[in-house]
């Protein structure tokens, strides 16, 4: 990795924090950021903030027009390898060649074997300075879901759970509203934002009708959310319920909060029950038809005659959808499930300074060691660019937990 | 309260940081701390260190002398009220007068009410300024157990968990060893030598062998151990079932790590058989005997023949010892017992990024919520001028609970 001054490494964050700005609104795109500087002073600065919309280094040099700047000769900053390919927008990499910049540094490669490495043989043959890695994992932790698309072909699954300090996530009658503070509940809704789409269980469903999308006013009305659309929502339900609970309701709407849906938003339902094995749609006369999607997993479940949904099927549909942040949001039997089968990425835990007592729900079930070696090794408190790795919200404590 | 200008602020600050200086071996006697300040320059400091050794205030006059400086006109910052009476040592109050002090800016009061602004009056009738409450928020969580003793008759208690993030502390197989990591054990150790007491169970005992003292040498050889004493240790075992194992056996030193006490350190086992009802000691004459404490619960269990230890009436016993910060180190039983009885005014819980799975053994039980409103109001994340509110030990998480 080359010498980088101070200076640069200033540079390089302050892109970093540009490249937030497309946080809730990117997807399934990176999120990027980019500063041009000329004489250590800032000229212009850019964000990627919508799939179709300019890139990162595009609007940058428009903010250095509006500011009636000469990119010529500066040193662009942006946190992801320019790209060299027309997609929807020009080749970033031509852009910079024609505005004179003289200096590249790069966060990151482009994941994309066909495509990484182009642009900087591009950009050297037109005798730019190319410099590459600086901040690589602060720019590559902003960008998690993109990264398991394009490196892994799969999706990032993050898992939300909310429970006392001694594990419980509900009283043994089933009472969960609510463990953790106002305050928490709305980082759940930044932690929706930032997913493409939602994964909650019938149980779930039944017992608390939750809305499960993004509508706190003060995040919603703040300039980041201008382009903002509202994650899609899948309903895990092995024995179909749902469409036997619902084909005889004229309005599930008010009903079942699920199906308040935005414009964009999809509902689906996930069912094992091979009676709708070819029905696609329920409501489909409406303006968001609810899809069903049938995905029964091959090895049955001892107690039940209905086989339970794959949840990998599942997850290689959200890839296929270029889904690529998956929230579970949903009871400990279908999170539980994600987590036995080693499909979590992140877990959110969102912790109340309390204690529901030996009797109450488990955040996690149906698992059992024989070797405390068996527990370790596996997970760990995450560190991120984005965010606290531990962080008090009101009353409660938010960690963040990935993968070692 | 006076208005304090930010040199103030720096001074005390500075008086609360030296008070630290006696933080595993002031005990009985509280955290105190003192700078002796003259034209914005620190000329001498000092601290508690042991009681029967000099106060914070007149190490700091021997400070200021060693260093050549006068320090009449000077202000002296100290983050107790002065004493104003004789104890082991003379009253304080009488060598400020003396030293010729202009000012005194104290934190706390004297939580004693026959003592409490005595010297203040004191200091007024010689001319010198007295100004108090800056930090005392501060000064008074350094010494909650010499508060509780002072203030409330009681001790203070405090209670260590190691656990799983999903509540558990051993396997259903038992196995606890090891849940946390290293970092997190050598914490505990500090947690024991702020302690007077270390209370244990008979299961913990039996199970673990623990030693239950402060045996970090890295911690031992700094100077801020060089008047330390290893805390006492008592074994619940309501049954008394300790003494039968160990009346035949010739050295139970070899036996069982606990009674392996340091000079100055007692075990004491507290039973509630009346077979043991007017013995006195076990091991009597060895140079530490142990000693038995009968305290029966008047409430039997329905569950036994015997009854439990009255842990209330153990507590009095420690206060009556003057051992004002007991932490309790046990298994689910005993500390869900303290717990239940609402004992505990301090929980320190070291959380492992693992999980147990919901067949584990709790961290909590014997209690059942209604409602989670009943979960609430009770508990809150603390925060300390002497510890991080959340902080990271190796892979592990430590947080403290206090009451609301």
């Amino acid at each position: 990795m080359p010498d980088f001054s101070e200076l640069d490494l200033n540079f390089m964050k302050r892109a970093l924090c540009l490249a937030m700005q497309g946080e809730y609104t990117a997807r399934p795109n990176p999120l990027v950021g980019a500063v041009l500087v000329r004489n250590n002073q800032i000229i212009g600065e850019g964000a990627h903030l919508k799939a179709g919309l300019a890139h990162a280094e595009i609007n940058a040099l428009k903010d250095a027009k509006q500011r009636g700047e000469d990119p010529k000769g500066s040193t662009c900053y942006v946190t992801l390898e320019p790209c060299a390919h027309w997609g929807k927008t020009g080749p970033c990499v031509d852009e910079l060649i024609n505005a004179g910049v003289a200096r590249v540094v790069f966060a990151m490669q482009d994941p994309n074997p066909k495509v990484c490495g182009q642009s900087e043989l591009k950009l050297k043959q037109a005798r730019i300075c190319v410099e590459k890695g600086l901040c690589e994992a602060e720019s590559r932790s902003l960008n998690l879901g993109f990264l398991a698309h394009m490196e892994s072909q799969k999706c990032y699954v993050r898992a939300k759970i909310a429970a006392s300090l001694d594990g419980k996530i509900a009283l043994s009658n089933g009472q969960s509203q609510w463990i953790t503070g106002e305050k928490a509940r709305e980082d759940v809704h930044k932690l929706r934002a930032k997913s493409s789409v939602i994964i909650t269980g019938i149980g779930t469903v039944l017992a608390d009708n939750p809305k499960l999308n993004v509508r706190l006013e003060s995040l919603l009305n703040t300039e980041k959310f201008n382009h903002f659309t509202q994650p899609h929502k899948i309903i895990c339900d092995s024995q179909a319920r749902l469409i036997n609970e619902i084909k005889n309701i004229k309005n599930i709407f008010n009903i079942f909060n699920i199906f308040n849906t935005d414009l964009n938003s999809q509902v689906f339902i996930a069912h094992a029950n091979s009676a709708f094995k070819d029905q696609k749609f329920v409501y489909s006369d409406f303006n968001s038809p609810i899809e069903l999607l049938y995905f029964p997993s091959e090895t049955s479940p001892n107690k039940s005659d209905y086989p339970n949904v794959d949840l990998k099927k599942l997850l290689s549909f959200c890839y296929s959808q270029n889904w690529n942040d998956v929230l579970v949001e949903a009871g400990s039997t279908l999170t539980s499930s994600f987590f036995n089968l080693n499909l979590i990425d992140e877990l959110w835990l969102y912790l109340a300074p309390c204690f529901l007592g030996a009797q109450s729900q488990p955040m996690l079930k149906n698992f059992e060691l024989e070797n405390l070696m068996q527990a370790h090794g596996r997970w760990k408190f995450s560190e991120s660019f984005q965010y606290a790795n531990a962080c008090f919200l009101g009353k409660d404590l938010r960690i963040v937990l990935s993968h070692l």
